[in-house]
């Protein structure tokens, strides 16, 4: 048992396996020395010949979760993590991340300090949303970064209906709408000219996509905010999730998205530094 | 005949046939006390219980074509008649349009002066596009507005590849990226970013759609410039002409886009103002 | 003694008199017909061709002040009044602003029902900022919209080193740089690119001004956030107060700047809706 | 005499001496290894122990001047030579600059490509400004970059009347308005929100300085464009030339600019790539 607490560890892997059977061994021999246990998601276990387990198996069976690849990969083990408490660490096989904020040459290093119980835990906050279809069926999705709505390829705007805690926002023209957390804040939607939002604030962030209405400018809300997007027009409209899930959605659909109970508990070595990062990522420049 | 020498109108309706009778009504009456003859498009006609005439046929049997309907109608004669001469006038059947800037109520008043010989004649650049698939095959489409290169529904972000007479220019990666006229500078391009181009000036201008890299911003080019866009990443990709022509593209997909030898001839009564035309449309207010 | 138990109303006139006889006359005669005691500010004597007292007498001696102006005008009587907790309304001379909500023609109807107990008191965040000179000079104000630190009408851009409680966020060369509360994100910060901030959120909006990085966005932070602006670079550059009260500062000087342990309270009368209030003064347009 | 036919070399030097010394020596015994003569401005024969020339004495006698410094040595230097012929070459002293395009370790193998003559002659607009007081008082002034009007550091937003060629444009409540030459569209304008516009297109662009109408967006116009801007209201407002001439000017005041008759003739070495020198200006990245 490490001085951490952290003994049972899942491994998540990328889909991609290139590039990752070099750090997942590096990894596997750190956690073997620590006497730590192992499970692999099946991803990382296809890069060792191995058959993994499923994550919502693997969640049950471990207290910290390895991530191995970009943001991306982080975003999908959040959302099958959702609703166990399993903290995760971001190892960036790639670019350094947003959310992966360890680099692959300093895994020994830092994952090291990690396991001796020196880290810094971090909620981040998860978007709990309801498709309720205008034919009365329900889908529920999670996302850490945001739910978006949006234009299909063949059509142009789309129409939208927003409230918030009831109460009428606006009708939005315009290619789509996301509805971020401060995670999300630094993804999709600061490409479509949404804020930053610092993860420490309690909050959500609504930006337009190429709104047709020039002054609908993106607005910031409380965490415990009710979000009611109804599609009104669009054909070939759909919901995402984090990008990355997916469905079509009709005009009568209406998306209602809150605050999960649960949030999504992040572990970052000594020294992590959120606006460092954000100087890395976005090119802030030096100091004078 | 007309002392404007129109004297062959063509009359090309909006596809939603909802209020176009009368209007349509008030502009034959306009037209039989002009002794001018008219012909009818399919969508026209079909408001007054007749058959009407292809527009590529309309085309080469008019003097001149009133568009009766928005800008979308007006974008759509215009592509169907780009190849020939004929100029066009629009009445707008809903809000005023930045093309279609004569509204119903004052047909007869402003239709008139123009029969009268009383107007301007204004050209506006189209856009020539070529498409080359991976595999050689290859076809062709015209824009008033912009072409468009954009992600499809399913994915996340497109990587395109951009070059300016055969100079490269950047990989861009975002939901796509818009090659307007200066006419399509208040349409997509607007929302996406981009600057209001005077139609009086021979540009064009690349305006990316949510850049992943916040530095990618609006470039204006010569009308001259010839501008090479290849498809690198994006399943479900599309390119899209005036937004209403849409064909989905593949990786190694390229779409060459110059300026057209034809222009499309605008026809404006008396007293047009295309600034005017802007502080209305964009609620820039009044005088102090 | 009205059902509100608001009885002593002190009235802030703006300082411009044109305008401003009518609606007072007729704001005199409605407290008076409630048995309210009334206490005139300067401005709104002066309209009387009486004597006022001093805002910061006239908090005092008062339940609820009623500001005759524009938003200018209720920014101004809310530094004065900071510190005493006497809650504001406004009444709107002109068009409406953000922050007074009352347009003069509903003066009877809204401000009755206030008297008779019918309203929402609102709390909003005030800024409290301390300039320390470099040769150790102090200084202190306050603020409801935004603290300002830009360029002189003689200089280029300005530097500016940035910190949040305590930590290195960027050096920023640009025009300058806005520190907003929620209610200030709709003034200067709006304009200058920043995002709206729902005045419930207990948040701040660092917003820069024209900044040379194109990738340096605007920042929401937590209402806690000790936010430091030490002018690196800039002959002639100033602070500012909701751009009221402006002071020269030079390199070297650094401004500290936090939430004021008082907040604003303002009353609305029944209905308030802040998304209505939005959708009228940035024109998002009526529903589908 | 070179085979460029330039054989009489002034020299421009940067205000602060600093790091200018060990360049001006190198380029000074290059120019004597090519038997050129050479004559100094006033900076850069400091730098040497010497008495320079001034920049107007010096344009007459020489065929090419070599600009020693930045962007914005350049630009002073392009103001005062605007009225002879007389074409620059910018060698960096620092970081590579949007015109001064060759880095200062490249000097001898670029700048004696230049004058073996091989090099690209490119033209670019200057804007000619004439500013007429309330009271009749006229004065003129050139810019390269870009004329802007805008608020005094005391002042809130001002107020201008804009006409393009006599018609009425808008009312901009704004800190300023900026029009830009292609050349000035990367400075102060690309800053205030306006896009890049190819130095090989004859265009002005109006960007306004956070404005308050949230539509007030960009307007690019034909370089035929004649410009009038009317200040309504901003005490302490000012116009600038490339930023660095100032002037105060007052409600009344009107600032007539036009494309100048004289261009400027910038010296490109072999190889030069506009759109390379943006993507690293810009940082937009490597090819995929």
């Amino acid at each position: 048992m490490t001085q951490s607490g952290f003994s049972r560890i899942g491994i998540v892997g990328k889909a991609d396996p290139q590039g990752l059977h070099a750090p997942l061994t590096r990894l596997l021999s750190l956690l073997a020395a620590r006497n730590c246990s192992t499970i692999l998601d099946p991803w990382s276990a296809l890069a060792c010949g191995q058959v993994g387990v499923p994550l919502n198996e693997l969640a049950e069976q471990v207290d910290l979760c390895v991530v191995l690849g970009g943001d991306g990969t982080l975003l999908n083990a959040t959302r099958a993590l959702a609703l166990h408490a399993v903290p995760l660490i971001g190892i960036n096989l790639g670019r350094l991340g947003f959310l992966t904020d360890i680099p692959a040459r300093d895994l020994e290093d830092r994952l090291g300090q990690v396991l001796d119980g020196h880290y810094a835990l971090e909620d981040r906050t998860l978007l709990a949303a309801r498709l309720t279809r205008a034919d009365g069926g329900v889908s529920e999705a999670m996302a850490l970064n945001d739910v978006v709505v949006a234009k299909g390829a063949r059509g142009s705007m789309i129409e939208v209906e927003v409230f918030v805690d009831g109460n009428f926002v606006y009708n939005l023209r315009a290619d789509g709408l996301i509805l971020a957390t401060p995670t999300g804040s630094t993804a999709y939607a600061l490409s479509s000219g949404g804020p930053i939002v610092h993860p420490g604030l309690q909050a959500l962030v609504l930006t337009p996509i190429c709104p047709h209405t020039l002054s609908n400018r993106p607005v910031v809300l409380q965490q415990s905010a009710q979000v009611e997007m109804i599609l009104h027009k669009g054909t070939g409209a759909f919901a995402s999730f984090d990008v990355q899930d997916q469905i079509l959605i009709e005009p009568g659909d209406r998306l209602n998205v809150t605050c999960a109970r649960h949030s999504v508990h992040l572990i970052h070595p000594p020294g992590y530094d959120y606006f460092a990062m954000l100087r890395e990522k976005l090119r802030w420049g030096t100091r004078f």
